[in-house]
């Protein structure tokens, strides 16, 4: 499909004045057209108040209305074909294959959860039974669902074009929550947000849905996503990328005259914990397995692991030696925009030149411009302790190892690390009690843990979390994968002695809807109509 | 029982140095022995310092185990007696039979919380089906459960001694989601706060709980409460209290270094709409409803209701005038503290004195010292809009009328009502098209909505949400009230791959604990065992 460079503002077109924003094809350095013009604060303004216009009609489309719209705009983009992976490949430099299966899980997270709609159990119904002849007061009836919480701002994250970005897993949950969305465009794939965004506008439109359900802007430095959080009608906020930004949008949103929840993904080394027996017994086989997930998508996964512990001694020499040798044989990849590469880059080599930390291996020269080489560090608890700095994400291909003198030690150091996205165990049967004894303290830091696999690769379902307590996330109450991450754009309500016809068909006499609830606290699963 | 005036930090007793609190009966003005020392940041530190070590061995205590100890603390607030009654009332002029009511309440919540804690759906369990065979990557094994937040600070309430305060709803959802609390003290009930925190610590011990479990600590001014919510170890806050030390506290937690969830509840004027053809009907059952509500409990609930909206005519002078007869008629009573009775009449004289407002009636003159008089004052929709002021909470037993010229401007005058607690319609089966178009706006602004009653008296139960938009809250995400608030105090985390050996009990093959579950998105309600 042709793209203009234009905002998706509601129904309609619009270029923005401020400022040319070109995406850079990452392989060569080469500017791509077509020019993307900022929008200011009029195009926030105006996206934000369709939002609001759009938001009591969209929250109450039918469960069935509203998951048809998620599973059309699947389809259509599906239907943007070739031209959807060509372009999303030029622009972030990722390789063909993979733009395929991040399409293929953008559209199944999308049909994921239209399911989820149509079921409702999101809706949590709660039934208390009134009883008017209670004394000294009568018992009320008490209804309880939850709505969405309204308009919601969502940041296109760079290392995810259409996963995490305009029809990605925080524009899924809102638009399944009944939230219309406001989508901040990353400068790097402005060609891939205007194409899929324009799949999800001819969506609202073919759906019949009000053109505030969705809009799309571009912007190049921080001022649009400032006033877009701070407008008045946005109700929530979805992000996905670096710690500094999502921590200045965190105080943006404090600071407005009504605050509002943001859900930032920013931050986490994804700690790998290497337990004696399991070292023992396979060190080369957890090398491969480890290096493979490091170097995957040149490094730049929210979940890399960015840090190994173990256990100081010839187990774990074997584990360096086999690892620091893949590394060493891996080529330098492209990575996904100059900044980040320099970012990497800088990080990279001042990880090499601390005092405390021995380079391992590095890999194969970079021979694109923005090729990123991976890189594996090391240094010891007492050290990795002593400095903060050593625990900062090095966004790409980059690990640092932490000996340890002992597994109480493992354990001391885990207590003191940030929050994180995930924590992996490599454990045998007789790791059991090691591996016990960390749980806790894992589960204290992180939102997933792991055995015997790697980080990297987040399953979109039921039971995923991708989450954490800070820096990883600001709000560890919540998943940005999975179904559960609807509950983020949810309020409850309680509706009190309203008359029948008055009601939320939801929570009307004879359950007309066929949803679960619960009663007087027993849940009574959905019936089958 | 005998109080001594000690802070509880865990097991130990220990007399604050800092400043003498007193509490005052504000019947009469005197102060009560005995008295209470504050503490400081070393009694701050020895509490969450305790609370943390205790929080992974309390976490894991069983749902039976926990459930015990919940009511354990129900039983021994009930054994202490005719001493407590004694003491609250002393020390809040509340009469006897309000706190042996709020007694019930207390110990009902509770027991409430224990049954919810056994039952254990609120660990919302998930289940994703691995598939090993799954090209190109095997589908893992994913299973969820919530896990605590971590040790919580509680604030006590002035306006509840008991069912807000050391035991309240916030300590009990808290206690229920497996997190330790430290409770600050309301300053203006230190010795009914003692006899509940010696209730509930008999509880720590009889059930064999770490004694960090809970503290009691108390403090006055603000810098206590500061500490405490700086403090590292706290991961959550309950308050109820003023937007300004809400808004105080959220900035505190927005500032640490790891931000924190606060729940503050601040704020709410519970606009209630009189809808034309129940006003019609019969004004003056509405008028005595409405002003036995406002008058309860001197006006000092949360959900008083400040506001009442309607449309102008011989119908609304009915009711203002059969409403002004009983506020006129309506003695003044005591308020819970001198500071809260000097801010009652400095807000009730300002309102008065207010160009665009006319005081319709006032109640009784003031008998004793700390006495607040009902008033009833009225305006119109344009001067309501005019200004925010008039927006503002007045903690007792005052409120406003607004006249708006037709149920359209009625509805615009909703549009523009800041977030709040609850929002009442009074109404007939010939207002309903109107509510149907009010609706949508009360339910964006206000956690409960209720019909044809009076938002005083918050229920107990599952379906209650006692929340809403800010400035009523800090988060509407949740609620204060009922067995749903135990969800603020948890978070999901995703194992992946774990060995069987290594899981948590209730995520175990076969169900060894009889859960409920959702396996691949579909509920499944617990096994009868």
């Amino acid at each position: 499909m042709k793209i203009d460079g234009d905002m998706l503002i509601g129904a309609t077109r619009l270029h923005g004045a401020e400022g040319d924003i070109h995406a850079i094809d990452p392989r060569n350095g080469e500017r791509l057209a077509p020019a993307y013009g900022g929008g200011g604060p009029d195009e926030v303004a105006r996206a934000c108040a369709l939002a609001a216009a759009a938001f009591d009609a969209y929250r109450e489309t039918s469960l069935a209305a509203r998951a048809g719209f998620l599973e059309t705009i699947a389809q259509n983009i599906l239907d943007l074909g070739d031209d959807l992976i060509e372009r999303a490949s030029a622009e972030t430099g990722l390789p063909r294959a993979r733009i395929e299966g991040e399409r293929g899980r953008t559209v199944g997270q999308l049909r994921l959860f239209a399911e989820e709609v149509r079921r409702g159990d999101w809706l949590g119904l709660r039934f208390d039974t009134p009883s008017p002849e209670r004394r000294p007061a009568p018992r009320p009836d008490l209804r309880l669902r939850h709505i969405p919480l309204g308009p919601v701002a969502v940041f296109g994250a760079s290392n995810f074009p259409l996963a995490f970005s305009a029809a990605g897993g925080d524009t899924a949950a809102a638009l399944a929550a009944g939230c219309p969305v406001v989508v901040k465009a990353h400068s790097a794939h402005p060609g891939t947000s205007e194409m899929v965004g324009c799949a999800i506008r001819a969506a609202v439109a073919a759906c019949g849905l009000p053109e505030g359900v969705f809009s799309l802007l571009f912007g190049a430095g921080s001022s649009m996503g400032t006033a877009l959080v701070a407008h008045p009608a946005i109700k929530a906020v979805g992000f996905t990328g670096s710690r500094r930004a999502g921590v200045a949008l965190m105080a943006t949103a404090a600071a407005r005259a009504e605050p509002i929840p943001v859900y930032a993904e920013m931050s986490s080394i994804n700690p790998v914990f290497l337990l004696p027996v399991a070292l023992a017994a396979r060190a080369p086989a957890i090398a491969a397995g480890f290096v493979a997930s490091l170097v995957l998508g040149a490094g730049q996964f929210c979940t890399n692991p960015g840090l190994v512990l173990a256990v100081g001694g010839p187990d774990l020499d074997r584990f360096l030696t086999e690892a620091a040798a893949a590394v060493a044989a891996a080529p330098a990849t492209t990575m996904l925009t100059p900044a980040i590469h320099a970012a990497y880059d800088a990080g990279r080599l001042r990880l090499g030149a601390h005092a405390a930390v021995a380079t391992l291996a590095e890999g194969r020269p970079a021979q694109g411009p923005f090729e990123g080489r991976p890189a594996l560090f090391a240094t010891d608890a007492a050290q990795f302790l002593a400095d903060p700095v050593l625990q900062e994400e090095t966004f790409g291909a980059s690990s640092l190892v932490v000996r340890c003198p002992d597994v109480a030690t493992l354990r001391a150091v885990a207590e003191r690390l940030d929050g994180q996205l995930t924590a992996t165990l490599q454990m045998d049967a007789g790791d059991l009690d090691d591996a016990r004894a960390l749980l806790p303290v894992l589960e204290r830091r992180a939102g997933r843990i792991l055995v015997n696999g790697y980080p990297t690769g987040v399953e979109v379902g039921h039971a995923m979390v991708h989450g954490g307590p800070f820096p990883a996330t600001s709000d560890s109450r919540t998943t940005s994968v999975g179904t559960l991450a609807i509950r983020r754009f949810l309020r409850p309500v309680c509706y009190q002695d309203l008359p029948q016809a008055l009601l939320p068909a939801a929570l009307r006499d004879g359950n007309p809807l066929g949803l679960a609830r619960s009663v007087d606290g027993v849940p009574i699963v959905a019936p089958a109509i």
